[in-house]
């Protein structure tokens, strides 16, 4: 099929675009998100997620970008001069397609584990780009997935999917509330090891071969009251200098790869 | 003393500040640098930088900012609006303060190190953002030095002291050639560790308790063929997912935090 041509910004469809873009309450009312980028897109139609629409800057495309598009033919496609495709890219002129994709919330209940699965908990975390870079990280590490409770971004934000560099469609990825989570690990027999300072052990002191669950907090303010009662320990970072923080996403990784090396997990 | 008013963006001081921030060439011409934020200033100041002259809102300074100008009274001060204030601020109202600093660059044989250091070493590593994130992880564990060969950045860009919101002045950091950079671990039987895929072993079959350079590339293109051979060991860190990288400052805090895991350091 060829492709529909678009010239104009004051065209309807780029303009609900941008609000998908921009806006989370449209990403709800509709039920759709948009992902930039061949790499990110790649692993979206790989996850299984619905292409419902192409944004496409031909000039801009490649090969790669070709094969991207042959992989969802169902989807319209709608083309754009390379000054309409900056319009609407944040990364400019790079790589040429942006995609409406049906969102495809995850529930507890779906995810598949393994026996002694590894788990990354986020509780109430900021910043998009934050949770996208622990998305990246939960990655490698090969968490088995990523917990973000009692959120205040959507999990469908485009700084998120980008910071993510695709990890968002990688790493099974679930919003639900704290109860709900605490009760899921503990119906489990996940522990449940809460990073925060009072009563810690340093986070290299414990057994994370079993079944794990790493629960971080804010920067800011750390985790509630109602997690640090659900935790099975306590771990820190040892703070060796002079600062008193570490970013959340590195501590993560830390945190992460911790248990990695305590299970010597085998590499791709 | 009074501070001086300025009300004009017009202002000749003030278009050397946003020069002073603006270009590396200003700096290396003047041999000044910028610092905003009282954290970092307090950071700064403690490690016996000489403040020049200072830039105030009083209104948003507070009792610790009032505490920060008084530790170095022979700098000049002068008094902004709040609407000149937030031209020159990166971080608008939040801080109230920029102080214009002198350089004082490091050399490799200024380095006062432990029995066993533990020392980063990046390559021609591009953004400042991702270096300033690795002196704050660096900070953190307690690491002698950072050593930045070839760089790409200026030492006193103010993207790269604020994303390491004040660990440039915690953290000797040293820039160099990669020789000499060689030359000097060398010479002191410190063990090279780079980071590359290539001959390599996971990062945590490495003992790390002896005197130690971790060395990473840029995230592009990874080390130059004088690292790889200088290398007493190659290290990865093991990808278990779909993605085939991590963001370099997660990088090097997972090495550098394996380093402390081994060597068990004493917290502050």
């Amino acid at each position: 099929m060829e492709p529909l041509l678009i010239s104009s910004k004051q065209n309807p469809r780029i303009k609900a675009l941008l609000a998908l873009q921009q806006k989370s309450s449209e990403r709800r009312r509709s039920g759709l998100f948009v992902v930039e980028g061949q790499r990110e897109l790649g692993h979206c139609i790989a996850a299984g997620y619905e292409v419902v629409e192409w944004y496409v800057c031909s000039s801009l495309l490649g090969a790669a970008g070709e094969r991207l598009l042959s992989e969802a033919k169902a989807a319209t496609a709608y083309e754009l001069s390379p000054t309409l495709y900056e319009h609407i890219a944040y990364r400019g002129s790079t790589e040429g397609v942006v995609a409406v994709v049906k969102e495809r919330p995850l529930d507890l209940n779906d995810l598949q584990m393994r026996e002694a699965p590894l788990i990354v908990v986020l509780e109430s975390v900021e910043k998009p780009g934050n949770l996208g870079a622990i998305l990246r990280s939960a990655d490698a590490a090969g968490a088995d997935a990523v917990v973000v409770c009692d959120p205040l971004t959507d999990l469908y934000n485009p700084n998120l999917i980008r910071s993510s560099i695709g990890a968002r469609f990688t790493v099974p990825t679930v919003a639900c509330t704290s109860e709900e989570c605490i009760a899921f690990l503990q119906e489990r027999g996940i522990q449940i090891l809460t990073a925060q300072l009072q009563d810690s052990h340093p986070y290299y002191d414990v057994d994370m071969r079993v079944g794990t669950a790493i629960v971080m907090g804010t920067e800011s303010t750390g985790l509630t009251e109602q997690w640090r009662r659900a935790a099975t320990a306590h771990i820190r970072i040892p703070m060796l200098g002079r600062l008193d923080s570490l970013n959340v996403s590195v501590s993560s990784a830390i945190l992460v790869y911790e248990a990695v090396r305590q299970r010597r997990g085998i590499e791709n």
